[in-house]
């Protein structure tokens, strides 16, 4: 069994969410919601879905944690504007621990400035960022470097998770 | 007397358009609404303010402008997913007419790769984003360099106003 960190704040992408979090405690994983401050209601962008914040992201470590989601919409650019997020993707990603980003979740990375030389992808209106912060950006459904799981859109959720599951199992 | 083009999609930020908008219109300026699609009425992020589209992207070029007001929020970000309004934003910077951004306005010129070498500002999340995309992000209320005009947030709505209008009246 593995510990996920969700990182969320308001205007989540709900799919990219709830697809995720679905199929990885039916694996028998656990997801701990991680946010700007613990006991506070964040509400997706499209379907109002309300996601507790379980840990203040001031109040955890990447050391309990075993893996990292980071849901789209607009949630990572709320997020990114802090330094406590950005600060705890960044040992994240340098500490080696399975990364799933999609849509918008790369935003967070650039701004933690730990894409340089990693392949990813995201969703299109991003791609120019994800370029000019020196990854290659790839428009596949799934990209998989190291410890970096990404994909574009709520579309390739299936893919998505399925490929998360099996980094997760490898892990144990 | 300027045509200023104001490049707007839904989630806008309200004040962002308004502010700028009533103060080129008191200045005898006329503003047009460029969107995706002509009649069509975006709403703002904060207050639902409702903009109807006077004229779809694909129809106008830079030539039938004399200036470009790109607003805030998440307008940027849905705008720069499509080719036409990053033509059109890429065709007004390197045109050399005015360009008044703010917030995440930039957004939409670093997806045309038009900012390298130049100075400017925008919302705090994007600050990476402009630096990487070989920009120098510069922490001010108003930052200008040559046809660029950009600021930070609403806060700064006043000064990126008056120095907008200032720099209208320069061009008649």
């Amino acid at each position: 069994m593995a510990r996920i960190a969700a990182i969320v704040e308001d205007m989540f992408e709900d799919s990219e969410y709830l697809h995720p979090v679905e199929a990885f405690e039916k694996n028998g994983h656990r997801v701990i919601n991680v946010g700007m401050k613990k006991g506070k209601t964040v509400r997706g962008k499209k379907q109002g879905t309300e996601v507790r914040i379980d840990e203040s992201i001031e109040a955890v470590s990447p050391a309990d944690f075993d893996a990292l989601l980071i849901p789209g919409g607009y949630s990572p650019d709320k997020l990114r504007a802090h330094s406590a997020p950005v600060s705890f993707v960044r040992d994240f990603v340098v500490g080696g621990k399975p990364v799933f980003m999609i849509c918008h979740g790369p935003q967070l990375l650039i701004t933690a400035d730990v894409l340089r030389g990693r392949r990813a992808t995201g969703w299109k209106s991003i791609a120019q960022d994800i370029r000019n912060a020196g990854a290659e950006y790839v428009d596949a459904e799934v990209v998989s470097d190291g410890n970096l799981l990404s994909s574009r859109h709520p579309g390739d959720l299936k893919a998505f998770t399925e490929s998360a599951i099996r980094q997760l199992s490898k892990g144990e």
